[in-house]
Order: structure tokens, then sequence, then C-alpha cells
């Protein structure tokens, strides 16, 4: 066992204070990585307050890790110490049924484990994630992080990058399609840099005015302020997909309506009911689809990290010490900040 | 013109009565056709009651269209006197868009032409369909019965037929496939054959345990009384489509945890607000996907016959003299009729 340093949450209301635990002993396919950065997600805000009343305390946040190799499994191939990896929001699956065998662990019949407050498949511990100094996974659970990518910057992609990126590549979008990027958080501004970069012509739909300039240094062709009646009104039938990435209740309608015949709505940010009822003339009358995705499969995690760094695409990050966590939290829940904080764990040795 | 009669609707109450009205003389491209059966379709009752709000009367219902050609205009190829031929739902649309080159009419960019309650985009005057005694149109949207179909059974084809047709062909569904139907009205009865008929293993979805031997004899391999909280658990991620028949507000999560992950759930039968809030866990969680689909195209409406001619299909009828028409309707309201009734129009001579 290694003595591992993190920031963990006791229950709703505690907010997230040091905590002293023990990585396991690497089995034979395991890694040990030294983490360098993690990633903040809204996951993280939604668990370390039980929003989906699944929250198993205490609990480690974080599943947007990069670091490195400090130690491998005797069975370890692709990895060797020193290795720049990361680990994103799953630890393990199944691993050979329909879904992990065609690299959708996502979607694993037996439900994957997730990179914290999952529940280990050997030992039946709660996984700890990456707000901490030190972890452990499954060699294949980890990716490499291409050297060409910054691995601070890289953080992001592993959850973030790849919930925006594997629907785009599932739905096959291409040179010449019109794609329209709903918000601009986090997985939106990658959703504009992902599908500008597969030759889509990129629209992105934006509540505020302000956020006009932004996205067109981001990579958007044009901006629709969707409060806007006569702006939804002329981007009716115009698009082939829509990337919905708005976390909170909001109405498909008006965006079922600016999608063409055959044209598709993928909701990557929102888990629950959709509180505005939707009108279903908006599928049939014109063979549209409303669909999901969910992060991606490990094959897919490793391609975005390639893609990123052969498209020199990079996630637009704010550097945070640890300390700082709520503070950022807080930030996140007014939509304030470009986009996504990163925490630096060196900071983790002055908390 | 030709001095035509039928039965036309002239507010949301008169009810149905004998109307005496003109149709148009050929053009180059139009077909005459002495009308033998019309099926009775539910957008029938919608359009004479106005509950779509979009009634143009008086309105002449009627769009599952089966007679013998009895004039060619100078430009038609196709069809000659003698002819037995459909009509559908659909007498023109702009043809010439990306949809209408598809051979996708009902998706026309400009807007389709219906069969009735359309404007007619010659001479503006609105069209009138199937319950009366003749009818012309462009040959583009004329079909060919298969001799092999009786002409009385071919009539449902071109609507409950296509409408549960074209979907399943579009999305592939194939022999080992897993499909569940859901609802056994016209519609529905069709799903099971055609669906069977691909080489899926099917299941009814019925809340009613009095159809589970009629919907064996339909050709469902197994039914699901969708009231029964055990017997929905246990089909929990099991099916590759699900075709939604059902024409009334329900809930869609049950049905769609019954998708596999990838796994599509097809609107065929709903036009309105879905009441009950679709939960987007149910999408993201599996990239499941919610669609719609409105009849089918021209091409794929002779496709339809043809495979109904070669699969031996036929729609389950239930033989109807014009003036008996409001009883039907009132039938049809409390689902009570296997499973389309089809108006012999020789009654109109009595009516
Ligand atoms: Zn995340
Ligand atoms: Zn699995
Ligand atoms: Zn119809
Ligand atoms: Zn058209």
């Amino acid at each position: 066992m290694a003595q591992a340093r993190g920031y963990a949450a006791h229950s709703p209301t505690s907010g997230l204070s040091p905590i002293d635990f023990e990585r396991r002993e690497l089995r034979p396919d395991d890694v040990a990585i030294e983490i360098d950065y993690c990633g903040v997600c809204h996951s993280d805000i939604h668990f370390v307050e039980n929003d989906w009343g699944i929250t198993r305390y205490p609990v480690v946040p974080g599943h947007e890790i990069v670091g490195r190799v400090t130690a491998v499994g005797a069975d370890v191939r692709q990895y060797q110490p020193g290795d720049i990896v990361g680990v994103g929001c799953l630890v393990d699956s199944c691993r050979q049924c329909e879904a992990c065998e065609s690299g959708l662990e996502q979607y694993c019949l037996e439900g994957s484990t997730g990179t914290y407050n999952g529940i280990d498949r050997h030992d039946g511990t709660v996984t700890f994630g990456g707000y901490s100094n030190r972890v452990v996974a499954s060699e294949r659970f980890v990716v490499k992080i291409p050297d060409t990518l910054d691995p601070a910057n890289a953080a992001p992609i592993l959850c973030a990058g790849i919930t925006t990126y594997s629907p785009l590549r599932h739905y096959g979008v291409k040179a010449g399609d019109r794609v329209g990027v709903i918000g601009m958080g986090g997985l939106g501004h990658m959703g504009v840099k992902f599908a500008k970069a597969l030759g889509a012509e990129v629209t992105l739909f934006t509540r505020s005015a302000g956020k006009v300039e932004e996205a067109r240094k981001q990579g958007a062709d044009h901006v629709i302020i969707s409060t806007d009646p006569e702006q939804m009104k002329a981007a009716r039938e115009q698009f082939d997909f829509m990337l919905d990435t708005i976390p909170a209740q909001h109405d498909f309608n008006p965006y079922l309506q600016c999608l063409k015949f055959d044209g598709t709505h993928i909701i990557v940010g929102l888990l629950e009911p959709i509180d505005h009822a939707i009108h279903a003339a908006h599928l049939v009358g014109k063979r549209r689809v409303l669909a999901g995705s969910l992060i991606g499969g490990m094959p897919e995690t490793q391609e975005v990290l390639d893609f990123c760094a052969e498209h020199d695409i990079r996630c637009d990050i704010e550097m945070l010490d640890m300390a700082n966590i709520h503070e950022a939290y807080e930030r996140m829940k007014r939509g304030d900040v470009k986009y996504r904080f990163v925490i630096d764990m060196k900071s983790l040795n002055h908390a």
C-alpha cells in the first residue's frame, strides 16, 4: 500500500478538506501514477453535494487526471515509469460484454467503475479520484498523453474533451456539415474546436451577447443569441447537428426546429428529466433524432488525445491551488471560468 | 372537369355528408382514377374534427386510395387506363429540393401537398381526398398496386403500412434484431408483420392482456403487458428498436429503458408534446436515440407495396359502407377495429 493525500468531502455540506488514505498495492495489470494535474468537472460538484443521491462519503472527486508513471505491475506492457499518462472517468468495467469488447466501456452491460465513487470490482472498496497526489489504475484504463500536449491542458480532454468528441465522431460529423453547439462552457468550447477541426461550419448558440467575440475566438463561424426570436427563426431547418452542452433545464423545441430533416440533436450536458415537453411533431415531421452520449470508451479517449495533438487543440484552462477549490466551485456555479479549472497538484503539499 | 361525389365535413361538429364537386381537367402528368376503396385513417378524424386547428372546410378526407386508371395526361408514361393504382398521403411537392430529389417527398423543404386539406400548387384550390368516387393526381404521386395484392387490402398500406415500414428500413432493422412494437392498432399490427418479415424477433407491447393471443396470431414472438412492472423490468436493455405506434400521450421512459445501449425508439403515432418528461439520462447513459418518422416517400411507398406482395403481407381490414362512416369513427375512437376500416366506394352510389 502507498500512503496518499487528497481532498475529500464527508457530507453534502462539509465542503472538501485534506484526507490521508492508502492506494492499493499494484495488481499485475496496474499502473501507479503520481498526479500532476486534475481538471475540475461539474460532476465533481454534483457528487460532493450529493445532487444525484448516490454519493458514498467520504468522496475524493476528480476524473481528469494527468501524471507520471512511478511503477507498473508485472503484466503491464504499454507503460513504464516516467511516462506521462492520463486517467479519465473510468477505472474498470467487466471487460468482456458486447460494449466492452467494442471499446465502449462507458456502456458496459454490467456497469463501469467510476474513477471516484465507484466500487472496485476486486476488493469492494470505494474508488477515490484525482484530487490527490497519486492514483493506481489498470493499464486498460490508462491513456498516453502525447508528447506535444501540455499535460495541464490535456487533463480536461479526459472528460470535457472526450464527451464532446465522441458523439461528433459517432454521428460522422464531416467537412461541410453545419453544426450548432449550444452553450459555451467547458464542454461547449471544446465542442466548437472539435467540430471546426472536423471541417464543419460551426455556429455557437448562447444566451449571452457578451460571448459573441469570445465564441469567434474559439473558432465559431457564426454566433446565434438564443434569446432572440428573430435569430432563432432564421436558424430554422439550417443544421445537420446540434451538440447540446447545457447542464441545466432548457426548452429543446427551438433547437430541434433548427435541425434540417434527418438532423440530430445530441445531449451531452443533461442527466435529468427534460422539463419542457418535447413536441413529437418536431421529431416525426422531419425524421429528426434526439440522442444522448456519455463520455467515451478507452480507445476513443486515446484517439481524442492524439487528435488534439495532431490538430493543436487545447482546452482553455485556469490553474488552481487545491486549497482554493471552494472558490472554484462557486465560480463554476456562476459560469465564471474560461473554461476549465485544473488543479496543480503540487499545491497539495502546502494544503 | 369531371363531376365527382364524396363525403365532406363542413365544420368540426357537422359530421360527414354527401357532397358534389368537380375534379380538375387532366394536366399533362395527371392520372384520373376511379376509386374502388379508401382506408380510414385516424388522421381523417383529426381533420374532420379540426383537432390540429388546421382544417380547411369543407374537408373530404381519405388518403389510402385504391382504384382504376380511367384516363391519363399526354405526358404520363407509367400508367394506362385499366391499371390498378394507389394514391397515399401526398399528391404533390416541390419535386426539386434535396428531400424530393432523394425521393423523400414527405420532408419536402417547401412542404408537401396533402391528398386532402392541402393547397394545390398550380391553381390554389384545396385538395379533396379519397372519400369520393374519383381523384386526379400527378403520376409521380401514383403507385402501382401489384397484381397479387387484393386491392381493398392494399389501401391501408398507403398510410398505415408505409408509416411503419419506412422507419424499420431507414434504421436498418435486420434478421436477429430484437424489435418491440408498442400498441397494436392499424399501425402496430402492420409493424409486427413488417418487423417479422425483415427477420427480427418481435415483441408486442400492449396494455391489454386480451391482445396476447391476437398478437401471436399477427406474428409476434412475444407479448409484454406494459402495465405489469415485473414484465417491464425484465424487458430492460433487451431491445434494439422500439416502434412506438401509440397515438395518445404516454410515458416514454419505461420503453426507453427497454432499449439496449445504442438502441432506437421510433415515434410514428404521436404528433403532440410529450407530456411525461423524458429523462435525459435514459438517452445519455446508454447512447440511446429517440427518433420520429413520417409516412414515406414515393419510391418507398411503391417498395412497401411490392414488399407486401412478395411476403404475402396484408392489412387486416373490415369493409365499410360510406354511410356508416360515423359509426366507424366512434369504434376507432374506442380502439374497436381489427385493424383498419376500408370504405367500399361502390356504397357511395347508395349514399
Ligand atoms: Zn466529468
Ligand atoms: Zn462490460
Ligand atoms: Zn393516414
Ligand atoms: Zn421538395
